[in-house]
């Protein structure tokens, strides 16, 4: 494929969501009901049947989709807050040109090829990420689902509402499950590891366990410009520490740790804070790694907590294990696309709550710059091609 | 006086903006209503005259409130947010309890007493401190106090005229001025200098300069589960380190350093941070100290964004000169007292920016504790009425 078709599909979609900061795509918003409707546009225009499942994903049809076996491929549309273009719509857009090609080329279907758009794989409006597989899969629960909120208070049944989806049908979906015979996952690399190589397009091995922790320090609230250090139990101090120390423990294991959220009481420029909430977001390539960083930060934060006099605890929250992806599709793909690099991911997808069903596989596109999740995450044209071409051979391999 | 006298008349103002965590008593609120209500009946109860000057600082006057060389005491009702109940209302609690005690002992006077309730000294709620007395001074534009908003978008000019006060009126007030003779602010101590020196009522030398920087640490915000610790240019850690350097540089040069607010962009749990703001406060015995420590937090800060690959500026917000107070009043108030111990502050206050125009003193009341700008902050009730005395004594000595 050449870079000009990718381009002219590409540029239907880049309008939709697009704010001077970014991309804000957040599920079941007036975005998101745009991109669906160019979806269903899109697979109109080539005769593929279009269904809506109980958790709100969206699927377009080639061939009979009742049928067992079918090969599924796809992601999703919706953004981080003010992320980029790339993250989720690649996959979705290079799918249905994947299946021009084979189409071009007069290949004869054995099995029905599904695209999907899954709901809300970031996390950016309800809190939780990979909503619409982990529904599906029955790993979140439909009424708690129900119930979780958005920054103002609207919850996702009265959002699928708003947009005339009934949340009453949401759950896990086995049937639908077991008639996948693969799902193919394409998306933008969310590193620089092919850059390095010098390959346009690679082949998940695995996502990295991850988890979330969130950290609070506690201290006493007083005067800033006149409480003695001596007389003071300042937790922004600890919580400092602990950013630095997070950064350090992942470095000397291998593996990644980042503060990016902090929310400090009172705030206060004149007023020395008496708590401080942080949130950390640590990967690794195994669990033993990651544990090991947790428990050293917790370790040094703790006595340098003693120091200072404040107060210290670390609670996990969502913690993901590790990933393997299906190893005979894996090295299937790998050898059909020429040897292509096989490289793993500390990014969480829709990808990896489906591989505990059925036999799952990721193709990544090169990311010169390893942006991700931010206004600058951009992937050549050429190379975007390149992954609509690698796509198409792969569903070509398994459904035709 | 008897600590139960100061207790009764204390235990009037306690509930007014009292919340489950601490004090909100933000000016024009109606919190600040229930005060300044209570302060006309005091006042009444008294046969003071009460006025409220162009700038909304609210006075009760014994004796022909238009003579010169007046004595003017009081404080401020406001306060930080969640703050405490002592910091501003002991001063005019105290000051009425000191004309109850001139007159029981049937002290003539020979010039009139004013009790002043100054408007918005912690600037909570429009961002300026010593608000009232800065306008009075000409030290504050009065168009620009006008467009001042809080946080809810809400100007003062807005917020006046709710309350029924005219807006239009504000600015300086050297007539007013003109006619003080001296001005003394009773203030609970914040810090515990008095604790550990043995004394109930200590008197003010100085304000110590103090100045808040706004710190911007900027850099790529990014994907935290994909992007290698080689590829980050990650503000957070910049940020973090300045925290710890700010801490060690006021420690090392003996001034004071804190940052107690913090915001983060996009500030998401899995997205590297794009940019870090955070504000200093910092404070030191005079203008080279505090200099010092801010171009030593400046350059460590500098290098370490260098290293960080982080962008790092420093902007100067508003900065207070050394405030002397007047050196004839501050020793005839500490002889007069029978050598109570001098003491510098680092807290700014209404009297410090009077002192520039009228002769001024400050006395202050021991804080056990030290803890101030917090719930938490108390003073003895033994104590308190100790500050009456002490305050009874020297406006009996300057007006009486």
């Amino acid at each position: 494929m050449d870079a000009s078709t990718f381009r002219r599909m590409w540029d239907e979609l880049l309008p939709v969501g697009r704010t001077e900061n970014g991309y804000v795509r957040h599920s079941w918003t007036d975005a998101d009901q745009s991109c669906r409707n160019w979806f269903r546009g899109q697979a109109e225009a080539r005769d593929m049947a279009v269904e809506t499942d109980r958790n709100g994903n969206l699927y377009a049809w080639w061939g009979p989709r009742r049928s067992r076996g079918a090969i599924l491929t796809g992601s999703h549309f919706d953004s981080v807050p003010h992320g980029g273009a790339y993250d989720g719509p690649l996959g979705i857009v290079s799918a249905f040109l994947a299946v021009d090609a084979l189409r071009e080329r007069d290949a004869t279907l054995q099995r029905p090829i599904g695209i999907a758009a899954f709901t809300e794989e970031e996390g950016g409006r309800f809190g939780v990420p990979c909503l619409g597989t982990r529904l599906m899969t029955g790993a979140l629960d439909p009424d708690r689902a129900r119930k979780l909120t958005d920054a103002s208070g609207i919850t996702l049944a009265e959002a699928m509402e708003a947009a005339g989806v009934d949340p009453g049908g949401l759950g896990p979906d086995p049937e639908r499950l077991e008639r996948l015979g693969a799902f193919v996952e394409l998306h933008i690399e969310q590193g620089r590891a092919l850059e390095a190589d010098g390959d346009a397009v690679g082949v998940a091995s695995a996502i990295w366990p991850h988890g979330r922790w969130r950290l609070t320090f506690t201290g006493e609230g007083n005067h800033a410009g006149t409480t003695l250090f001596a007389d003071r139990r300042d937790p922004m101090l600890t919580f400092a520490f602990a950013v630095l120390a997070a950064r350090k423990e992942a470095r000397l294991a291998g593996g990644l740790a980042t503060v990016g959220r902090v929310e400090v009481d009172p705030g206060a420029t004149n007023a020395i804070a008496k708590r401080v909430d942080a949130w950390l977001d640590a990967r690794a390539p195994d669990e033993a790694t990651l544990n090991e960083i947790v428990s050293g930060l917790e370790s040094k934060v703790g006595e340098r907590a003693a120091r200072d006099g404040t107060g210290f605890t670390s609670r996990a929250g969502s913690e993901s294990p590790l990933v393997g992806f299906d190893e005979d599709l894996r090295d299937r793909v790998a050898a059909l696309l020429g040897g292509a690099p096989v490289l793993p991911t500390g990014a969480g997808h829709d990808a990896g709550v489906l591989a505990a069903h059925v036999p799952t596989a990721m193709l990544f596109v090169r990311n010169e710059t390893g942006v991700s999740h931010a206004p600058a995450e951009t992937a050549d044209d050429a190379d975007c091609a390149a992954g609509v071409d690698a796509l198409a051979a792969v569903l070509g391999d398994l459904a035709c």
